[in-house]
């Protein structure tokens, strides 16, 4: 039997993985977009893109650190920002984040946690909203592509 | 320690409740949408909705049952269907992949396989793709219902 084999359907390495994969897509997602469409296209009333990805910058890596720590500081300011202040908080954040993640006991992602001082739910279902809510918020950046006369990155390609 | 102990981020039981949160989900966004744009609204030249929908319902059910019993075939054809159609078969999909995912063995989502003839990856990747798959066509459906006017389903209720 694997190491895995008890009752595992999904690591916290995997986890990561499956994670920082999504991420990798996202962030090509945020290149994708012209500078001057970033902070200001928007569809039918939505926010721009741009506002989008500062939230995603808000909850990944602070997720992270908030089930590891207890402190649940959002980081990063919600103030639109360019695209290339965007990636630049993107790229530290998925290093916080790969810091971080190995450092939480595997016991803690089945608590019941109070994240943001808002949000209680079990830990790993906290993180599974964070991952959900980039996954449809960058999807609908891809609306925004299109719409634009752009394709959008591979949504397969995570590498 | 609880039974989950050893190296669990997610059991299979707790995917299963968390994809069929999803599906609910993106049942009322199909529910959401009038009849006449099911099948014909559309943004930056990208697929109505309901084609959407149907490919979603060609793929959940479908890896379940694959996943368990070698069997990849796509169950519902791939024509456009009147969004009534979609909502029965959708509803037959989740009481089927509630009888079948029980039976799947645990090392069974470790290994790898070959869905519908043409993926390679191991189990429990495919899965995760198909859940990222519906999340992400979803959140486009959100985009073409306030395109329309329309107010989507709350994204943080799952029930």
């Amino acid at each position: 039997m694997p190491a895995t084999a008890p009752d595992v359907f999904l690591t916290p390495k995997a986890l990561l993985d499956h994670w920082q994969g999504h991420r990798r897509l996202t962030r090509r997602t945020i290149e994708a977009f012209p500078d001057e469409q970033f902070n200001s296209f928007a569809i039918g009333g939505m926010r721009p893109f741009g506002t989008m990805a500062v939230e995603l910058l808000r909850m990944a890596a602070p997720t992270v650190n908030g089930v590891l720590t207890g402190d649940w500081a959002e980081g990063a300011s919600a103030d639109p920002k360019p695209k290339a202040d965007v990636l630049r908080l993107w790229d530290e954040s998925t290093k916080q984040m790969n810091d971080l993640w190995p450092k939480i006991p595997v016991a803690r992602f089945h608590e019941k946690l109070n994240a943001f001082g808002q949000y209680e739910d079990v830990a790993y279902r906290l993180i599974m909203y964070v991952i959900d809510n980039e996954v449809h918020h960058r999807a609908q950046g891809y609306v925004y592509l299109r719409a634009l006369g752009i394709e959008p990155p591979h949504f397969w390609e995570r590498d």
